[in-house]
């Protein structure tokens, strides 16, 4: 037998798309627009041949004429890493969804991805089905990554999935303490998945690889040039069910995922700090309502669940302080108690006086405030009880 | 000659209304209805001879047959306070207006004052037509007190009077900033004025008392019982066109005020902290919404004049990051900064690549970009200038 003579390389859909990744950047409505249209092949021959709209043919520029795509694939290979496209099962649609209705509604630069570079051992669309984002400034206090730490690990421990930016500082607490409650974490990044960036995180994403996800739009090599973390927030917005801003700086990032965070419907949250720090003058704008729209004020992952989570059991108890037997009185029972001297015991007669009740009232309450502890009889009359005394010098 | 006969002491509207706020504690719709249907005369006529309605009766009880108008009058010139009454000029009419429409909407407890017993050389109206109450926890932080402070001496300084009760913690710090900035500060206090609470702050009433007003609903010698603090709370919310709550921990006195504040209509504002601090915990509750109903999150001064201020020079700026030249550019320029190496230079073919745009559009923006000395050319190609090399490493 000979073996069959090798034709021109087919492009297959998945080939397509990791052209597509390389080729145009994410989140623009025309290149997706041509892609679902036409599918992936057709779509990168349009481009190859100069055959797509303008809008397109401006956005990819000179990139028209690269193919790296045997390159790119081998060297995610070579890093364990996958490319995750609308064919695939693992593709979260469902969470993507509301991006195509934002386009749909003329919303600018929020088309879903063309493919995700992924990298780590769990199905896309299960590690995000119940997921909240985590992030906050790279400038972050110790104060703010403590805070990001708690409502991470709280949310973790409950079986929620902690996605993040991968950045220094609340996005590196939030995923941190994630890992710590042995929950899933999605770092999602702004450039190649071979390229750690910041470096300083390259051990805490190797964590993140092994038990839950490294995620990118960018094919390996890409560098995470600023313009693409603003980018890269739309993903982070749209693949959490709520976004919790811990700390942000006046005019940031943060702000931009949060706005993206109202463009998709989905819940905004942001913790409050001390009015006094610089990190939390955006999460107080953001809870201030204003230009980016209103935030939802959280101190706790409880509190965090009760505003995007549907299960009963996960919404937050009120705080409260402990309760006092004072509680349970009427108003009139109340008036007595306030009339009754804290230390030198008095009469019925001038508690009456004092709490402005009629003397019977008095003698018909008195009794039952002794029988729940709040006052006392002693020879010379009535006082409030050792425990209410305690209680004054307090409350 | 023959001086006239003595006959038995004429009681003026005056003395009745003494009698009075000795007799009813204040905020009883029952007896404030008495009193405006007939008069402060005749209503304590009919309570003293029993014939007044059995709810007014029982709601003065033992006092009934006490008379210390006299002493009361006395004791109060001794110490410089006058009785303010609804009959005088500086009666504040308008401000309490909203608590008659809240008790003919039948909220309880929220009856306007019998009269006020007033130490201070300020006409009472006069000093509470611009002015904003700023209290809070007894049981405050450093940052609570320096956060008040600055509230209060903002306002103070733009000629709003500090409106406070007068406790430990935040009042003292606000009535403090106030008398610092040269400003009014009014301290409402539960009990009778010559009995400074707490004993504390008896310097601090007298230095309050010389510029600005101390102020109660009770008569000489009263006692400052629990309970009268929170009839005490809605006059604090009635004088003030918004109330600022600066800490309060989860169930306290503050959010009675809070709540008052929002039945007389008035604009209710808290300041957050760090969710870590017990007495943050009831601010954030009131910035969450939540049974006390929403209050608005303010963090200085500008933000509450914004709030309450019906000049527009009042309102508060904005915060704003330093404006930095990348915020000028259009998309396209932005693309290509982007693609700019930071410290290697490259040829604008790589730029252009590396932007995903066309290398006509790179010649054309990379003149402009350094004309704003945001992008430098070197031997070698183009590159970030230092300007930006600083920015780049921020941001």
């Amino acid at each position: 037998m000979t073996p069959p003579r090798p034709g021109p390389v087919r492009l297959t859909d998945r080939r397509a798309r990791a052209w597509l990744t390389r080729a145009a950047e994410p989140g623009q409505a025309a290149t997706y627009a041509l892609v679902r249209q036409v599918g992936p092949v057709e779509a990168v021959r349009l481009i190859r041949s100069r055959q797509a709209p303008p809008s397109v043919l401006s956005a990819v520029g000179s990139r028209c004429d690269e193919d790296r795509v045997d390159q790119d694939l081998s060297i995610a290979r070579r890093f364990g890493i996958r490319l995750v496209t609308p064919e695939d099962d693992e593709w979260p649609a469902q969470m993507l969804h509301p991006m195509l209705l934002a386009i749909e509604r003329g919303v600018p630069d929020l088309a879903p991805p063309l493919g995700l570079w992924v990298r780590g051992p769990l199905q896309v669309d299960e590690a995000v089905r119940k997921a909240v984002a985590v992030i906050g400034s790279r400038a972050s206090t110790a104060y703010g990554e403590h805070v990001a730490a708690e409502i991470a690990f709280g949310l973790a421990d409950r079986g929620w999935t902690v996605v993040s930016g991968g950045a220094l500082g609340i996005d590196g607490a939030a995923h941190r303490a994630a890992l710590a409650a042995d929950g899933i974490t999605v770092a999602v990044l702004a450039g190649g998945l071979d390229r750690p960036y910041p470096a300083a995180h390259g051990a805490l994403f190797e964590r993140i690889a092994g038990s839950g996800l490294l995620m990118s739009e960018w094919p390996p090599g890409c560098a995470p040039y600023r313009r693409r973390f603003l980018i890269r927030n739309r993903l982070i917005a749209a693949l959490s069910a709520g976004t919790v801003v811990v700390e942000a700086s006046a005019r940031s990032g943060t702000a931009s995922t949060a706005r993206r965070c109202r463009e998709l419907g989905n819940s905004l949250m942001a913790v409050p700090g001390p009015v006094t720090s610089a990190v939390s003058v955006g999460t107080h704008e953001l809870l201030r309502g204003g230009e980016e729209g209103g935030a939802r004020l959280v101190c706790s992952a409880g509190q965090v669940l009760e505003e995007v989570g549907r299960l009963g059991d996960d919404l937050a108890e009120p705080p409260r302080a402990p309760p006092v037997p004072r509680d349970g009185l009427d108003a009139l029972a109340r008036s007595v108690l306030d009339g009754v001297p804290v230390r030198h015991p008095a009469t019925p007669e001038r508690i009456a006086r004092a709490a402005g009740v009629a003397v019977l009232d008095v003698l018909r309450v008195l009794p039952a405030l002794e029988l729940q502890d709040l006052v006392e009889l002693t020879g010379e009359g009535w006082r409030l009880s050792a425990a209410e005394r305690r209680a004054s010098s307090g409350g």
